[in-house]
């Protein structure tokens, strides 16, 4: 534990330090607890990373998981490894340059060695662990490109450090073409170049976006020489042979040190263009041999982000983790990888992990732009560059291939997000071009990849029809894709293209069927190519007979009837998605009967439990009661469903974090604010904090301040904006730019006027 | 000339082993002279190479060329680089890793040395030049992967050689992701790794066919350390250190050597793979300091290939150069990557740089498959592979990347060609799935890259409307794909998909237009997508206003109104393209108006000069004779075309010649025989040696024996078949494969009876 000794103290250093020169702040990235989602479907990934960081080095103990990671205690880790993604779901990707400490209990050297795993220790930019079969402790820390690792072994033996260039994540490594989101082994090589470095790359390809091999290179280097070493090539290993060349083959070497001293240091850079700069990034980076001044810099890269929200110092511990380890998992992706991209030479942001944008849109996206604008707009051009030189930007990428789709195309509703909001920096003609590429552009045998699935039926008909997979969620975001192409357009003065898509913004409406279901009327239902409704979908055949099943609107076909990503909706079932119209909620009420109506349907969705807290499509619906002049009850189920199924434990987030979508859904509602991304305003709710000030990038604070702030107070009666009485229910990101005060009384009763009279925008109101 | 001198003993030596070992044979090799085609619009490269040798190092003085060689005199050599394809048109591709040896005059050094050349000396895998402005002869010779430089100095001064990694063909080099078939720069690295040895890499993207960023990883190795060095990164040069890693800017490094012989050999590998990959490419291939040993094994390995086709060795030698060389031309490309392949663990074959199939499966691919069927059968599991890895075969395909597409999906044809010559080592259903891939599945957005475009239309119509660019020709090629799709699909019992393909085979008659010009009847005619025949086409905007010209079908529509690839028909007029139906040539001869009217066509399109010896569509043209009867008429035709066209100087291909094109087109006819691609037979004619021994792989030979061959006696008067009367003008694949003997009894004039009667097959007389 000497490393951590050696932090503690420079810790006390650095606190004296800040003492003397500014006011004590609370440091918020203590807060931040790895763990949280760690356990049950969060899939997070647990180990050290700088914000947006390209180098994720962390545990794996269970290739059949995303993050490497099983908290299953009876899984043995069988190595760290370099790339990581978080909160992910489907075929795992990744889990590149596998690195493992051992010992040799009886002189033999094995190829695989493994442990059980004690004291583990998780940190933000922090992980240890016990690898207790040999008593190796192993703490990781990180920069954006290298990684710090330290391995503390027993005393006076020779120690092992196993470099494993044929690991990676996913299904047993089958080079299957066929094997649809298996990561698959191309090829590898390493080099030991002196006996203090190893160099090599580790080439993968597939994966969830079924993408096309991606190459990650490395550079190990020592603290002190190693005195032996083996390479290997398949199953076979060459004692003192230095190079082992890329022949299709997996390859790797075993080191072992016998000096003095019982610890072995290693810094380990990745790069995606050569193994000369992975090198460079670690001289770059971490130009030294001090742990904690590496573990320091990472916690203040995330400290500079988390102190742009304030909150008050006496919030409850287990609140603030919850707040900071969702702005945490926010910023884990996309990555950032400027200056590593293999594909075009760019000196433009370029950002890696996408995964998905149809995850994301929703609440990470607005979340790094009320925060940090400038990433966003980093993120975006980044987004623009792909458009530019491979013809359509991603809607999900990861090792430097777009892919999959899931629903829409939709970059528009983060480029209109980011255009609403004011973002500059970005070139919105280019942006527009990009849009209307999707918009009108089949992309074919790719629309799995990247585009508009099912873009021919959709322009010819107005809906996708049951000729395509995911024909409802398709045309449901299609529509709202189109109004945020056309909020642009309008802008920029491309009056064609506004009224073109502002009238498709419309077309969800040509599924919506008028039956009645649970008590409600009217919703997304499939329609097939001759304009007729479907009531049956196949479900399968057996002794040659295909049987049919009557489809309705709580019934969720893809898992029972068809294969995953074949149903008519992706993920959810109609009950949700009827309500996922993010830009037409007035029409949505009278489509359904009328505000008494949908207050019922509302009700009916979360009470009888046809919500479900994990699906994106529904992460508006708990606050479609402001449409209805009842933010109360909006307020009442977010944190009803905060309440019920996020908490700071391991299994403390309710679905797959999706690269930090859960978190930031969960963020935004903490803080009393919830977007309705692509648009330019946010819901006002009742927030878990007293009082929350945001330090924004242009230098003006935004303050919302509670007063009568109770756990029976938990109802807004009445709003003031700048010391003026704010009857709306929603707020202007304009509003918070300029800086400003935003007082909450709270109260133990709904309120009698707030919200109750204007409704937050709606394009019925205004369009058309 | 030192290595010259060697040499020469060397084959002396070699020689008289021979006599004393086998009955001597003629060095066809010796023929090969690969300057035929380098100027005028051949295009053809004249450095050294291997039998579809991945490494192609050779002159470039003309970064617009497409083999970075210009025949004029006054275009200064700028370096040798590794990378090149023959007979290509469009933009530039590869080009990579330059090298240039130079002299300082005053003891600066340049960064960019170029010089004149003197004493060029260009043989089959030798290339030698004199720098005039140094007097430095560099001298290169090649294995598949290596080359070997020698470069020999004046006396007594300080000799440098430059590594180039900012050199490449195409464009100047403007990163701008609009400059269509531009190759732009992506990055580079460059690693003094001793004083023997430099290795490093080059990232290119674009070119010819749009494609994404391929790398060239080289190593390059010298006979003796150099004593000083620089390396450089964009414009600043850095004396002494050893590494320039990747930043996205130019590298490079300047060697000196002042030891105390005046010439440096040079070994320099290239690998896709890594920079270790290509040294041991080196080591591997090149294993010696013996140049001349090198060269020997590149002359024997194109040897082994030549000495399938003996002719008379009283032959006259422009004839031997013609044939020769026309199959070197061929078997240039495309190039054997197996082991090189970073997309894909593979021990499959791969092969790069089909460039494309749409100029190369007419003629090409039959003589690949008619003297080296193992070599075919790799090349089409290569296509497979690509097919199953990437979605569609390539249609053409370099640096890693399937595009672009001219017309049809023409993988059909050359699989159907592979298939009724009963080609074995192919997984024909497989290969059936790639093809109805093509056939059904529209590539969208991607239609310039793989696939069909305009297939929508096509599978709808029955043609492709105006509504898409090249619709004449996409329309014809689609056809007769489907025609091929159809005859494997049948004989592997897919009756369901045959009867739909063979039926579509007909659609080429949907866009016949019964319309008459300069005396024919009928013409492949632009139809807009209902079913309206189209009259006039768009032809640039001036002050405001459209202007129209008037469509007939002499005019070559993209060079006068549309752009390049935006026409009605690619690189041919509709007198051309109306007779590319080669599975039903009879129908083509009853919709012109019976045998009569046809022959007036063809004569028609030869006398006024319609026919274009350099467009593929045409290739089977002057054989159409034979389907009404009169071979004499092909034969005559096909020996003026030739004597015009063809000759065994620097200008002696008639157009580009497409990586082996227009040179495969020529052997053919030079044997006496031409395959109709994708069909089981060839038509017989009269050939250019008075006997031809075809040494089959299966140990058969089939021998071509003339009679009474002379100048004047230019006709077949008969021809007997393994002694028996054969009356066909036509022989199956599945004869020559049996091995024999076909006779031909030459006379003075047309014979009365041979090839009058039966005529070569058509879709029309048997099926439907």
């Amino acid at each position: 534990m000497m490393v951590k000794n050696r932090l503690l103290k420079n810790w006390n250093l650095l606190l004296i330090f800040l003492f003397f020169l500014m006011p004590i702040q609370a440091q918020y990235y203590k807060f931040v607890d790895p763990l949280i989602g760690s356990e049950g479907l969060g899939n997070v990934f647990i180990g050290p990373s700088a914000p947006y960081g390209m180098i994720k080095p962390g545990p794996d103990n269970d290739v059949k998981s995303n993050s490497g990671y099983s908290a299953d205690p009876n899984k043995e880790i069988y190595g760290f490894s370099q790339v990581h993604v978080s909160g992910t779901g489907g075929g795992p990707k990744y889990g590149n340059i596998s690195v493992m400490p051992f010992l040799s209990e009886d002189g033999s050297i094995t190829l695989e060695p493994t442990s059980h795993r004690n004291e583990e220790q998780v940190e933000l930019g922090y992980y240890s662990v016990n690898l207790s079969r040999w008593n190796i402790q192993t703490q990781i820390t990180t920069s954006d490109r290298a990684a710090f690792y330290h391995f503390s072994y027993p005393q006076g033996v020779k120690r092992f450090v196993k470099i494993d260039l044929g690991k990676f994540l996913g299904e047993p490594s089958v080079p299957n073409p066929e094997a649809r989101e298996a990561q698959q082994f191309v090829s590898s090589e390493i080099e030991i170049v002196s006996d203090y470095e190893v160099r090599g790359y580790s080439r993968i390809r597939g994966g969830w976006n079924n993408g096309g091999a991606y190459t990650v290179y490395f550079s190990a280097v020592f603290d002190q020489p190693f005195t032996e070493f083996s390479t290997w090539k398949g199953e076979r290993l060459y004692p003192d042979q230095k190079i082992q060349i890329d022949t299709g083959a997996k390859t790797g070497a075993i080191l072992a040190f016998t000096g003095e001293t019982n610890d072995v240091q290693m810094k380990m850079g990745i790069s995606f263009l050569s193994e000369l700069k992975a090198r460079a990034n670690i001289d770059h980076e971490i130009p030294h041999w001090d742990f904690s001044r590496t573990l320091e810099q990472v916690q203040q890269k995330w400290e500079s982000i988390f102190k742009r929200l304030e909150v008050e110092e006496d919030a409850p511990d287990e609140l603030k983790k919850m707040l900071y380890t969702g702005l945490y998992h926010t910023m884990l992706m996309p990555v950032d990888r400027t200056g590593e991209n293999p594909l075009w030479e760019n000196n433009a942001p370029y950002y890696d992990d996408f995964y998905a944008i149809w995850d994301t849109y929703r609440s990470s996206s607005p979340l790094i732009t009320l925060l940090t604008p400038s990433r966003q707009v980093d993120i975006i051009n980044s987004m623009l560059e792909i458009y530019k030189r491979e013809g359509y930007m991603p809607d999900a990428r990861s090792g430097n291939h777009n892919g999959r789709t899931q629903g829409g195309s939709n970059g528009e509703v983060v480029i209109a997000d980011a255009f609403v909001k004011g973002l500059e920096g970005i070139n919105y003609k280019l942006a527009l071009d990009a849009m209307l590429k999707d918009a009108t552009i089949p992309p074919g045998n790719n629309e799995e990849k990247e585009g508009r699935g099912g873009l021919t039926d959709y322009n010819r008909l107005g809906y996708v029809s049951t000729d395509f997979v995911r024909a409802g969620n398709r045309t449901l975001e299609y529509a709202y894709n189109d109004y945020c192409l056309a909020i642009v357009a309008k802008n920029i003065k491309r009056r064609g293209e506004y009224w073109r898509f502002i009238k498709q913004a419309n077309n969800w409406q040509n599924l919506w069927r008028d039956i009645e279901d649970h008590g409600s009327r009217g919703f997304i239902m499939p329609k097939d190519a001759n304009g007729n409704w479907v009531d049956s979908i196949q479900c399968g055949t057996k002794y040659g007979r295909t049987s049919y099943v009557r489809y309705t609107p709580v019934m969720q076909d893809w898992p029972i009837c068809v294969c995953w990503w074949c149903g008519f909706f992706y993920e959810a079932n109609s009950w949700e998605y009827s309500l996922s119209v993010p830009h037409d909620v007035a029409k949505l009420v009278a489509l359904s009967g009328g505000k008494e109506a949908f207050m019922k349907r509302l009700n009916t969705l979360f009470d009888l439990g046809l919500y479900n807290v994990a699906n994106e499509p529904s992460f508006l619906s708990p606050n479609l009661y402001h449409w209805i002049g009842r933010p109360d009850l909006s307020n009442e189920r977010i944190h009803a469903i905060i309440d019920k199924n996020y908490n700071c434990t391991p299994s403390g987030i309710p679905g797959n974090d999706d690269s930090g979508a859960m978190s930031s859904w969960l963020a935004f509602h903490m803080i009393g604010l919830y977007p309705n991304a692509g648009q330019s305003y946010y819901l006002i709710n009742a927030p878990y904090f007293r009082k929350i000030t945001i330090h924004q990038e242009n230098g003006k604070d935004f303050i919302i301040q509670t007063k009568n702030f109770s756990p029976q107070n938990k109802f807004i009666e009445s709003v003031q904006l700048n010391g003026i009485d704010y009857n709306l229910s929603w707020i202007e990101h304009s509003e918070i730019v300029k800086g400003g005060t935003l007082i909450l009384n709270m109260g133990p009763k709904p309120s009698d006027n707030w919200g109750k009279e204007m409704l937050p925008p709606s394009l019925s109101d205004n369009e058309l």
